[in-house]
């Protein structure tokens, strides 16, 4: 069986996000039921230079979509950083999911040796092929991302176990 | 270029985990300059009902270990959850790398589709074809570990950024 670059970005990235969509659900219900604003998980962090939750989750998904639009060689959709409830935060892993699963494995084919130029802060640019971007960024950062997002909610007693992170079936 | 199921799985686990132990030193490090006992550290957690830092260590490499050595068909090495300080869990990464690296691409050939037998807690046995067994339980569990090793670190004012849990050349 051959091994595609989609097995190992959409088909890893999309049921994760949607697994963190599931989360933020019983996020949104634990807010309900101890009977506090869910805007306060939102802002929720872990460290006071660590990001919260609202940006773990937006940057989650936009690591997700550039990666694999990088690898797709296409200009990714744009969404704006305004989301300021759980609701909004739901609806723009949606969006990141539908555009994930748009991407046709025969557009990546071929992308494990793509030439990849990152930006980053500070005038640093890095540079991989399509494969190791994948492991040694996208896959780590995507995960990175949700994980942190689960601990801090769990570090703010939303009641969530490890099979709302790995998603039905596990 | 051919993707194999080595690079889905011994080439991301083994950086993630040398990474980890780097963040390790740098825990180490940080007890010694604010004068205090490391095993602070190791004991500490995100919440009462979750696991504190040395047993996200020990799982983190245990499901790299086990998962790799599953798909190889192989018994893994077991390695005794003994360890005390943090010198001894960079050991137990360092014993777990050696593993992971020892285990060659060709051992790993055609193990996508292999069944893989997952026994968990409460009786339940998940069933995988091997592809979907990375995808779905490896490769999300131990970034969760991983990341939340980092995240209790984090958490307790040790000095990290998000390139010591990449690794370098990010």
């Amino acid at each position: 069986m051959k091994i595609s670059m989609h097995a190992l970005s959409v088909d890893l990235f999309a049921p994760a996000l949607g697994n963190l969509s599931s989360v933020l659900q019983k996020a949104a219900a634990s807010a309900a039921q101890r009977k506090f604003e869910p805007g306060v998980l939102l802002a929720a962090r872990l460290a006071p230079d660590m990001l919260p939750l609202t940006r773990q989750v937006q940057i989650a998904a936009d690591i997700a979509k550039n990666s694999v639009a990088r690898l797709a060689a296409q200009e990714p959709p744009r969404f704006e950083d305004t989301e300021t409830t759980i609701e909004q935060l739901q609806a723009r892993l949606a969006r990141t999911i539908d555009f994930l699963t748009s991407v046709p494995a025969s557009v990546l084919e071929g992308s494990e040796t793509r030439d990849i130029r990152l930006p980053t802060g500070g005038g640093r640019t890095l540079e991989f092929k399509g494969l190791e971007f994948l492991q040694r960024w996208a896959i780590p950062n995507v995960f990175f991302h949700i994980t942190t997002a689960y601990d801090i909610l769990r570090h703010n007693g939303v009641e969530l176990g490890k099979r709302d992170f790995l998603g039905s079936g596990t």
